[in-house]
């Protein structure tokens, strides 16, 4: 679904409201309705947070949510790859070979870690499916298999999904215990000594049948 | 502290009734307030459960709880302790020498959290301590820093603590992908083959300077 979309289908309710139709559907509606969906999860929590609040605070009507989207989980889902961007940074980081893999993998999750702005809404993430089997389904679902799929498409390994899967395994539990629990020294190590020692582990991993 | 403690100071609230003491603060009592702390803050989480509860479910006198444990922190790190047994086990892993060591913390680990008596605690603490920085604290503070630090001194490796917590780190992340968020292939791979591929890298992290 492009941005386009928006101008074909505005939403029903605001037909008869041609003046306001622009702002409320315009290109930049899609991107806001994300932001304000990243905001909301992570400021309410899954449980909490509703398409129509999400709407609210993108200022556009919730219909217009549910054309972009679909559902509470889909736009749940979208706002998470929001925090990752793996369309956008994945080819880059598995790049033309698999030389230095692990620690190009271990440096862009560590950097969006170190990121408030998309550590906010990643621990938000992490608290929902940690605590409601929805957002834990999201995750297993739209997010994490699409994501190990597309990385394992890219490796030369037997087992590549249970490959990726462990690597990425290894970097949420270095999140869990350096930015939710917090556990010293890891919660005030070095990121550069994190990503030295953690990009080894990964390349083994991703590389190594 | 001992079992034995429990006959010196009896509740105060029960001092008019000897004929209920042995029952309520015999040698039996620590183990059945410990076990009974693990249920209730499996079941209801570490914000709803309280030291009367634990007492409650126990079928002893609040009193004799805050004598053996101390604070409801104090009980929830006594609970969380129970659950991995460190102090028993920690000495047969380590054994003699380092060589297999990650195999064995791997297949412990595991072993662990396939055992549904001892997952479902762990899960609780694990949600717990996403959710509450009290629990958090505890995990930090009373768990995971006493038990990186006892596997740290037997290792003789640089930043030995550091790596016993990047070891531990990747486990926590299995536990995560695998028993909460339940992300295929990963949870449902046989736990030899978990062991088998995530033993070396932990053997890595605790030996290899």
């Amino acid at each position: 679904m492009t941005e386009g979309d928006g101008n074909q289908a505005p939403p029903p309710r605001r037909r008869g409201r041609p003046s306001r139709t622009e702002a409320k559907t315009g290109p930049g509606a899609r991107t806001r309705i994300l932001e304000a969906a990243r905001t909301e999860f992570s400021e309410r929590g899954y449980d909490k947070t509703s398409v129509r609040g999400i709407a609210k605070a993108a200022g556009v009507d919730a219909a217009l949510v549910h054309h972009y989207f679909g559902t509470k989980d889909e736009v749940f889902a979208a706002a998470i790859e929001l925090s990752f961007e793996p369309a956008l940074v994945i080819p880059d980081i598995l790049g033309s070979s698999t030389e230095g893999l692990g620690e190009r993998l271990a440096g862009y999750f560590i950097g969006v870690w170190e990121n408030p702005a998309s550590r906010a809404p990643l621990l938000a993430i992490m608290r929902s499916a940690m605590t409601h089997e929805a957002a834990a389904k999201v995750l297993r679902v739209f997010v994490l298999r699409r994501l190990l799929d597309r990385i394992a498409d890219q490796l030369d390994v037997p087992d590549a999904t249970f490959r990726a899967e462990l690597a990425a395994s290894h970097m949420v539990g270095i999140a869990v215990l350096r930015y939710v629990i917090r556990a010293e020294p890891l919660a005030s190590a070095d990121p550069q000594k994190i990503i030295a020692m953690v990009g080894p582990t990964l390349q083994r991993y991703l590389t190594e049948a």
